[in-house]
């Protein structure tokens, strides 16, 4: 993230060593270990990963208007929406420079794919934004391109730099696959939790931005007329008011909204647990393993 | 710009449809064929170089808060600043996908240096608004770095598809940047013509947004003390009246910044012909020298 304008580094780095979870580049090197790799190129194409995902991140901050991430202030409220949507450029320029210096064209291809796949998704997000009509459906392919697609392109890319068959780069396309959409059904039910709330946690983001996550969209389906018209005017109108938020907590967990929601994530779980049948036992696959307990198990 | 969310083809659509000169795609189609380049791939690469330009300028609009662009509502004022965000960010992906279905690792190196030199520029510019003290070589960087550095990398690719000597792909480069920094000088010159604003042409537009472009870096360097206090508070403290702009017209007249101004355009558009004088005369390198001249020609 070095560059002579000095403002590049500094706002790169403050959303960098803010922190967050690593998820992605970790999938990178594990899956690279787990095919047997033993050389260094999966360090800088983990550092891709990374990048084309901080890239992400700081444009949805400017999409969403968020001034907080992970606790600390958003690099838009620190440094403006301008800064945030150049830095982002920056950084998705950067990230593939720093592929084509590690020379693979296969490499290029399945994050070009997944770049580009995200970015659809994200508009695909702002479409149903607002939208209680959002079938389930709609919802996974939203959550399918805009995270799960790096998730299993982290994976895959690590399988491609050992030089291993198709059959197992696919079975860690698919491991990533399912953990990126584990990873973001509980992210969203995370967002209603009351567990979260009593913990000090930011809760209702995804509510104050009208986005419509599974779990709204269990939630509509199966309310009555009242509940479907509170949501509508919630979510919809964006008319919303102090005691909404409880509201809406009572009523995802009264419709069963958020266990459904954290099922599904289970069973998404289960089939990446599955794709990694084929890879022997050991630390590595351990950690896989662990990385996909960890992203359900933060939900209980 | 096919997708399945169909508001990507719509907005991408509606901005490339509004036109413009299409000058960088035209570089990289006269530039392969002045090398004696007989194929096709030069084609899906100058849509590469187009599909980069158009995502800068989706996101530029969203940066300066732009309602207009070349007369027709600006796709952020149409569909709002989160949709460009992201239909750039589709663009900038898809473009990094056709490089990579063309297979050429040299033209993925010039050209997401490129995008990240055009990301550093964009930010330079960035810190240079509203600083009256920016001097000329910053104004220069700025300038090379976020409009010159992909009309040399659309040059450079030419000359790279037909596979001739790294003498030839300079030369073309040379004339690409030297093009590319004459013209975004007599664009700047432009904002300020009385002869534009008697056509009925927006001008002023860089004046409303306090950036500092060559003509304000020699107005304030050659201003007195009321002239700079002038510039001082237009464009750095912003406080705009109704008679400000043609008094800055008026300043950047008598303080010759104008003329001198398109004298330097005049500079790098000879030193660009000069590249352009190991080449065979002929059509091709006619078309590529009436780019050059109508470049600086439309300023007078």
């Amino acid at each position: 993230m070095q560059s002579p304008v000095a403002l590049i580094p500094q706002l790169a780095g403050h959303i960098i060593a803010a922190g967050g979870k690593r998820l992605r580049p970790l999938l990178t090197l594990a899956s690279a270990k787990i095919c047997g790799y033993e050389g260094d190129r999966h360090v800088g194409l983990a550092a891709c990963v990374e990048f084309i995902h901080t890239a992400t991140l700081l444009h949805d901050d400017v999409v969403d208007g968020s001034d907080l991430r992970r606790g600390l202030e958003t690099a838009n409220s620190l440094w403006g929406n301008k800064a945030s949507v150049l830095v982002g450029d920056f950084l998705f320029s950067r990230a593939f420079q720093l592929m084509v210096a590690d020379g693979s064209l296969k490499v290029l291809k399945i994050l070009s794919d997944a770049s580009a796949i995200i970015a659809e998704g994200e508009v695909h997000q702002l479409l149903t934004s607002n939208d209680t009509e959002t079938g389930e459906s709609d919802y996974l392919e939203v959550i399918e391109a805009k995270t799960a697609a790096l998730f299993a392109a982290a994976c895959r890319v690590g399988a491609v730099v050992a030089e291993r068959s198709e059959e197992e780069e696919l079975a860690l396309e698919r491991f990533g696959k399912g953990l990126g959409i584990a990873f973001q059904l509980v992210d969203d039910v995370l967002d209603y939790s009351a567990e979260q709330q009593a913990l000090g946690k930011t809760v209702g983001d995804d509510f104050r931005d009208g986005k419509i996550t599974l779990p709204i969209v269990l939630a509509y389906r199966r309310g009555d007329e009242t509940e479907r018209a509170f949501w509508r005017r919630c979510l919809e109108d964006m008319d919303q008011r102090e005691d909404d938020l409880p509201h809406a907590m009572e009523l995802l967990n009264k419709r069963d909204c958020l266990s459904d929601s954290l099922k599904r994530a289970s069973d998404y779980a289960s089939d990446a647990r599955e794709a990694m049948s084929m890879f022997p036992d050991g630390p590595v696959k351990q950690t896989l393993i662990d990385a996909l307990e960890f992203s359900v198990a933060r939900a209980y």
